[in-house]
């Protein structure tokens, strides 16, 4: 390296480290302690190691960055400001009201593709991308920085594992291994052989160097990227350096500069800055739009009262649906032969990729392909799902599009007990902002609600059933987000059951049954939009039929009981059946008839309520 | 070992594969080939190496055991049999309705200690059991079996990490590495090499043996126990091991052998057996019952309209309460200084655990914690503890009490933006079976509420808020599960204002507003028990003042707003106000203006309903 080209990237670091404090410090919050341990990685990584172009920030063209460590956003924010892809004047928004510059990283600025700021996250996101990339044949590298306190997390692992076993040589991981976590030291401190034996176990080529030597850095990155393996460059680093009294010190985590000290703090650093010519080589001129999935569809043949598991339509859809869309990807947890993916991957084995039994890694890894372009979709027993719970939630503060689905839903699944039910995916799902949860109740709906789900342009959740439920509706049917289906109805309903999938045929039995032997005539609603949700549809069956019963496979809280009784409130009353009581093993039947959720008792709920009329 | 010994651990390897195989087949379903290849495992742990009493299996006199890979339930049912603790004839009941023989392992047979299945969680339970062994000075051992599919979750080595860090070395671990996952091979398939690799650089002892091996299993095992580490044996083994044609094949993962498979299987195994006289030395006599927490109380003395954040009175609560119980053990996620876990930690150091940015082993530990009769409590922002969803769900099924605090909910935490934002953890917490679910809105009811959770003989959660809220109650004021507090009423109350956490004071302001300005009464609810909820008073006051307006810092979903119009559909109409737009950074005051929980929102939708009145 030249001694022109070093002045320049100390003199980055440098100035990085002025942003970093005056922004946390008008915002009266932030890390800047995270920030200046960072200084120099990030001067290297944006001024000289990383291809990409300041001016179109959201190319798949450029190298990807993650920003693992998201309490450090202050100097991201800095390094894109003195790259020129935004005003440094817009800085001084930092963590206010209606800036981009929140105080973690989210999509709004350009180049920032993922929201962080949950630790030990962002090793996933990268390795979606670099999958993403690697489907391309592209030879963009994927950089992430991660903090030192966040390799304790599980998640880091399950991605480091990920990547060096499919050979995603095309990542390099930076490790700020600047020894203080929030409350204290972190487990290992500036040991960095325990981080490196680590990653070395993990499969991946580690680089030890000094954090603060623009040489070393640049030359690690260099040998990183030629490794010919996933590396993990552990740079030694100072938490608060050259903040004074805050350097290597407890008790500054997450804490400002008053004025006073950042006044003094920014005097010496631009002391600390000298005149140089030099101009960075890494800029490049990017060509390629970020692709956005285009609609796909879907076209159904099953025969009416046919017995199919929805998990099977739903593994069915998405091999169809593969063909008409090179770009969609699928992954799964080690249970493609019961979440029925198999059927994607046996079509298409180069998209369908085994993740193992490593949730967390797998949904991460769906926000990074997607911010790459991708279609993609996840599946798992809807159980396992809530390892990914975190994960789920930032992916919709990333403004993530795609489908997870889970299997094994409810205490129909039987035999194998409560560990292994979706009894909470519902309230999970429906949690997570601006998703969309689908519950199909026959094959017809479950293919057609799979190719909803995959247009979707956020996350969309599907849930499947175990069992074979009938086939109640024509394959000319369609589906919509907020939609739902009145399967029967009268002027003269005395009720309506309100259901969704599993429970759907249980309640069009008894609504049958109630008909055939006494005559009552009674509505049925198939609610297979669980969010958004229909509520024109049961407003008006509650204010017609006063009384609503809902029935589901799923418990009470947070689910479509209470969904339908917040939506119509003061329309009619509702009264729910769910799974109330410690769900264990046994036969769906005894466990569906010991929860209250089978036809006889939505009658006996109904005679309860009504009597015999 | 003498020859006799050696026979008779084979005769019971054979034995638990007949009960393994005889008992999954009249089930028609269960997972025999995963526990074909763990019976040499399973008799040399439980006829030779772990001390334990087969009359009193709950004692914490006895080694500890978690089956991990709780799949293989069945043969851990046979050992019990064999070592006389079951009668044999119980076997047959294995996954049918009212056997306590579920299809994975729950407490309710005794010995088993914990809820098993979800994979990859085992190990942080047998962590929190350890760790309650050397607080009480114990030189018992615990014992875990796991899955070879299961290391690819992130949170066994999570609990890898904290192990070793805090050098528990009265740990052993058995690896059945057996080659095949559900669906296809696993990551590393026989090279156990990869294992210990990464299981040493996580500072454990490993040792190879074949697990089909009588003789090294017991040295394995031996040599484990006096190493000085917390030590993983890997043992190497064949899935479907002397299960015929199902011998290390693909497919036959979780499917039962047919009648005449089964027959064929067992005659074959019983020709293995050979008479011998042996009696196992390995079995105690236990004296300790398990112990349990005694009831602690709690007293405040705040000043009313004082400020205080309800996490500082959670924090100083546990200090408080810390004195009454010497079994008290409180774990934070690197966090202590924001969840205020500090209190307790620096009053009782020996007794708080950092467990650092590892939420899941952090929430798997309470389960070992209180399973050996510990009082455990955690706590982390409640953002995160959605990284721990699947341990809470798996607690409750182990029939687990602990508490969690989780910090900094709501919009409220202004400007760290929303991956800081605990927004889902009502709705997460909520369905929890049989949890309860605390919000305290002031400094007295958060430290009788953390009182109320540590006596709750089921998982509690307290949600706590960073910011200052003003004391409402006096110090006399008692609260309790289900319960509510109305904090204004008249006989002519135009409305009812519910809310909880924060936005208690946000209610009464504007209720107060209302009265002063206008002379219009409403009528508040501190809505502190979210689960249970006090239905009664919730109905009465939507009978009386017809309208609800229900306020909350949470999103809709799961939320305050759908559990009170659930409890009170068919007597009053609920209008919910939550957060419902894309959460960001700013500062508090605008932030809940912009979601429209604040007391101006509050009054603007009140006369928006109402008029002028």
């Amino acid at each position: 390296m030249n001694k022109n080209e070093k002045i320049f990237l100390s003199n980055i670091a440098e100035t990085l480290r002025i942003h970093s404090i005056r922004m946390t410090t008008a915002a009266g919050s932030g890390h800047p302690t995270s920030c200046l341990s960072a200084a120099e990685i990030m001067s290297v990584l944006f001024f000289r190691q990383m291809k990409y172009d300041p001016r179109r920030l959201d190319s798949p063209d450029n190298d990807g960055f993650i920003l693992s460590k998201g309490h450090a956003a202050p100097i991201l924010y800095a390094a894109y400001a003195e790259a020129g892809a935004i005003p440094v004047s817009e800085l001084d928004g930092l963590r206010t009201f209606g800036s981009v510059l929140e105080g973690h990283p989210v999509p709004g600025l350009n180049g920032i593709r993922a929201a962080t700021g949950s630790l030990g996250q962002g090793l996933s996101i990268a390795a979606g991308m670099a999958f993403a990339v690697k489907q391309d044949g592209g030879n963009q590298r994927v950089y992430t920085v991660l903090g030192d306190g966040e390799m304790a997390e599980g998640n880091v692992w399950e991605a480091m594992n990920f990547v060096s076993h499919y050979g995603l040589d095309n990542m390099t991981a930076v490790l700020d291994m600047n020894r203080l976590g929030q409350s204290e030291a972190t487990m290992f401190e500036w040991n960095s052989k325990e981080y490196a034996d680590r990653a070395r176990a993990f499969g991946w080529e580690t680089f030890d160097v000094d954090g603060h030597s623009i040489e070393e850095l640049a030359y690690g990155f260099e040998r990183a990227a030629a490794s010919g393996k996933p590396a993990l460059v552990i740079a030694k680093t100072v938490k608060g350096k050259n903040g004074g009294e805050a350097e290597n010190a407890d008790g500054y985590h997450g804490k400002a500069f008053s004025k006073e000290e950042a006044e003094g703090l920014i005097e010496k650093l631009r002391s600390r800055i000298e005149p140089v010519d030099f101009v960075p080589q890494n800029h490049i001129s990017a060509k390629r739009d970020k692709p956005e999935p285009r609609n796909v569809s879907i076209e159904t043949s099953y025969t009416k009262e046919e017995m199919v598991p929805t998990r099977t339509a739903f593994g069915k859809a998405l091999a169809k649906i593969g063909g008409q869309d090179p770009d969609m990807i699928v992954l799964d947890g080690d249970v493609k032969g019961s979440s029925r993916t198999k059927y994607f991957f046996q079509e298409y084995p180069d998209r369908g990729r085994e993740t193992y039994i490593a949730e967390q890694n797998m949904a991460g890894m769906l926000i990074g392909l997607q911010a790459y372009g991708k279609r993609a979709a996840a599946a798992s027993f809807a159980a396992f799902l809530t390892r990914a719970h975190d994960q789920f939630r930032m992916g919709a503060y990333s403004r993530a599009r795609f489908l997870i689905a889970g299997s094994h839903t409810g205490v129909s699944i039987g035999q194998d007990g409560p560990s292994q039910m979706g009894l909470e995916d519902i309230a999970m799902m429906r949690s997570i902002f601006g998703s969309l949860v689908l519950s199909p109740s026959d094959a017809v709906s479950a293919e057609k609600l799979t190719a909803l789900g995959l247009n979707y342009k956020g996350i969309a959740y599907i849930r499947t059933i175990r069992g074979e439920t009938p086939v109640i509706y024509d394959n000319s049917e369609e589906f919509t987000a907020g939609g739902s289906r009145v399967l029967k109805s009268s002027a003269n309903d005395h009720a309506t059951f309100v259901a969704t999938g599993y429970t759907v045929s249980e309640a069009l039995k008894a609504a049958e049954r109630l008909e055939k032997e006494k005559n009552i005539s009674v509505r049925v609603i198939d609610c297979y939009s669980l969010k958004p949700m229909d509520s024109e549809t049961l407003r008006k069956a509650a204010e017609e039929t006063k009384i609503i019963i809902t029935v589901e496979d799923h418990y009470p809280e947070g689910g479509l009981g209470e969904a339908v009784a917040s939506q119509v409130s003061g329309y009619g009353k509702v009264f729910s059946l769910s799974v109330t009581r410690m769900p264990h093993s046994g036969s769906p039947e005894k466990l569906i008839r010991e929860q209250g959720i089978d036809a006889e008792s939505i009658l006996r709920k109904f005679h309860e309520l009504l009597g015999d009329i």
